[in-house]
Parts: structure tokens; C-alpha cells; sequence
């Protein structure tokens, strides 16, 4: 599948080029373009920070001017931190990953350029952009570090690109029990409870029965954990006075 | 309002507490907790690494045990990058960042535990949560620097507790035209272009006419835009030959 172009504009330290690299990694992110580096993307610090992403340096394209680095490019994001005085749509992460993705669909080539460490992107290479990206974050502090920008950017794409279950219950080598093996317990337990007279108020029991199952109901208890909980309840019966 | 608080288990380096501190004032958090710290948490190193956010490390608090340091709370997350054996409810970022939402609206206390640099949380600390915290990224390459895991579950909660248009034009100090303006450029234009035989083949000119309007209307003109357009006709129209 097609993704989106980094592109870093006249990037100044190699360590942060190398950063951006593990960042995009992280994310399944691995097209980088450079404009203009300060420093070589492919040195030892580079690659010391790349902690592993070091093959998205090698592979990485510099370009002398912004202009060559888009210019096979269908349609660019500018990711500022900072208001400009320009009147252009303004995308949040999310949002921007998804219009890419569109654009992508159709197969658009898009980009996301990031201005120097300092300083941002520079008016002139926003101009150059069809819309703005910004990250919504606090706003009395909202700088970053380049590759925190591109980390935050790249993780709202890699989300957008996996389908995965928001909360699930991981049971590893055993499941979750069936409602059986479940009632069960229950069964056996509450007879346990009759017999040595926790339930000897019996108007209240249906409602002791309730919460005590309730408890059990919640935690979406395993077969592993129900022959757990057998052994328990077995050594607390036999248990000597 | 309550927000979660940010749980640094046995963190190492005074550097890392201090970018965590700056990546949870980015997101809006401000309520730092640590577990055994290796290093001092208000030297210079931190400090400086908190790049203005050192009121965060100022107030933080300092606990011998996890066990301590969680005592007043009533629902814990275990940030963790790597799957454990053990059967728990696990959460995307964005999901956590929503339960502790509805948790906070009840009045509960949240607090999100983040593990040591090198090693992550022990078994032992991950047991100790209700649930856990699983970041959304790329399998084959998913180790995050402690401030980075801070800054993508911080950024989760500080989007949910936002109101923010996902996209917007940007005008500044102008707004978009009504329709009245712009009918008026067109029809100002389109004369001007009868007048100089743009228009003529009078079987295309409807289709033309629309194809034109078109560009413009995709823009959402701003009122300066439109003067500034018909300043750009009038230049035009009267170039000297």
C-alpha cells in the first residue's frame, strides 16, 4: 500500500533525523525524504538513534530544494506548531491521516513536511502546502521535538491503518469459560455456602446469591481460572481448624 | 477537573523524568508521581529536559512503593509494550484514555503506571493494575523512549478532553465570502471573458462557465481574496500589449 512521504525540511542534527527514523518505524512508516540536512542522516549518531528504523535512513532521499522534493507529489501537508497568517485549511492529526488515506485510495501520493528544530517550517514553506497540520495539544505548551511531531502524526496514521479491538480481554493459552462450566461453579459453591451457613439469612439470600455471581460475572473468568478458583474453594473447605 | 495521574515505576535517568514532565505539559497533565527514582528529579539534567515544564518535577511526589504510590487511587493502568501472561482486559491508548474519563466523572482517582527505561514494567507491577494500557504500533518495531509512551497515552486524553474542530479554514482577521460577493466576481469575470472571446464556442460555454466556478468555489474564498482576485482580473484586463 501506498503511504505517506516524511519529509523533513532543512533538519539540523543527525541525531533527530535518526529519531524521526525510529518514530516512523514505530508507526509502519518508512518512505523519508530530507531537504537540505545540516548533517549526514547516515552517520553513527544517526544511526545510534534510529535504535533499529536505521534501514529508513539508508533509504532515505535528499532533495536541495523543497520544490524537488514534492514535486511528484499529489497533495502536502504542513505540520506547524504555530498560527500562521495564511488562510488555509487546518487539519488535525487525526483527521489529516484520514484525508491522506482518501487521497491515498485514489492513489494520490501526499506528504507531510517538518520544519527545522528550531525554528518550524518557514511562511514560505507552509505557503507551498495544500493545508496545515495541527496536533492538538496544550497550548501554553505545545512544542515538540521534531520526532514527537512525527511520532504523534505517524501514530493517528497507523491507527487508522489496523483494525484492532479497542479492549479485549487477553486469555493467551486458555478462554473464557462457557456459561456451563461457569453456573457450575456457581452451583457448587453456593451449596458449599448453604452448607456451612453463609446463607443462613433466607430472605436475603436470592440477593447474597446475586452479588456473590455478579463478582465472578465480571471478571469474565477463564477455564483456567474456574478450575483455578475449584482448588481454592477446596482448600478453604478442608482447610484444618 | 481530576486527570490521571502519571506513575513513573523506578524510572532511571534524570533526563527522562524531565522529557516526561514536558510531554505530559503538553498534554495537560500535571500530576507527576515517582517510584524510586535512580536520579534526582530536580537536578539540572531534568530540568532542563522538561524545557519549561519544570513545575511538573517541582511538584511531583516521591514513594518508596509502587504500592504506596497508588494507595489513594481507584483504578490503575499498566502501560506495557509487551504482551504478558497474564489474563487481563487490555486497552488501546484511546480506549484507556476514555475509560479513565468515565472514571474521573464518577469521582474515581486514575493513575497509569509507565515501567523503568530498559526493562518496562515487572510482572509483579503489571499485576498490581485493574487492566492495561497496550500503545497501537508497528509489531515489528514498537519500543517507545518512556516520554514518547507518556506523550501518545497523554495526547489520547488531552484530544478526548478537547472540543476542536477536526478541520477548519483558517482565516484570520478576514472571513469567507457570502455568496452575493462571489456571485458577483463570477459574473464580472465570465463578462470580461465574453468580451475577450474566452467563451467562444457558445455550445461549451455553460460547461466552461461551471468548470470555472468550480476552481473558485472549492477555495471558500475569503472577502480579501476576492478583492485581491479582482485586482489580479483588472491587472490583467489591462496589461498592455
Amino acid at each position: 500500500m501506498l503511504e505517506p512521504y516524511i519529509i523533513l525540511v532543512n533538519p539540523q542534527l543527525a541525531e533527530n533525523i535518526g529519531m524521526t527514523a525510529r518514530a516512523m518505524m514505530n508507526c509502519g512508516l518508512y518512505n523519508l525524504r530530507l531537504v537540505n540536512p545540516r548533517e549526514d542522516h547516515t552517520s553513527d549518531k544517526a544511526i545510534s538513534a534510529a535504535s533499529g528504523a536505521e534501514e529508513i535512513l539508508y533509504n532515505a532521499k535528499v532533495f536541495e530544494s523543497l520544490a524537488n522534493a514534492i514535486a511528484d507529489l499529489n497533495q502536502v501537508f504542513a505540520s506547524t506548531a504555530r498560527r500562521r497568517d495564511m488562510i488555509k485549511f487546518v487539519y488535525t492529526a487525526d483527521a489529516a491521516a484520514e484525508k491522506i488515506k482518501q487521497n491515498i485510495d485514489k492513489n494520490m501520493k501526499c506528504g507531510i513536511l517538518f520544519g527545522p528544530e528550531r525554528t518550524g517550517l518557514e511562511n514560505d514553506d507552509v505557503a507551498i502546502a495544500d493545508a496545515i497540520i495541527e496536533i492538538p495539544l496544550n497550548p501554553k505548551h505545545c512544542s515538540l521535538n521534531l520526532s514527537q511531531a512525527v511520532l504523534l502524526v505517524g501514530y493517528e496514521w497507523y491507527k487508522l491503518n489496523i483494525n484492532s479491538a479497542k479492549v479485549k480481554l487477553v486469555t493467551n493459552k486458555t478462554k473464557v469459560a462457557n456459561k456451563e462450566m461457569l453456573h457450575n461453579m456457581f452451583i457448587f459453591l453456593e451449596k458449599e455456602l448453604d452448607e456451612c451457613g453463609n446463607f443462613h439469612n433466607e430472605e436475603k439470600r436470592p440477593r447474597m446469591v446475586r452479588n456473590l455471581r455478579n463478582i465472578f460475572l465480571r471478571s469474565q473468568l477463564t477455564e483456567q481460572e474456574i478450575n483455578t478458583l475449584y482448588g481454592v474453594f477446596n482448600h478453604l473447605i478442608n482447610k484444618k481448624q
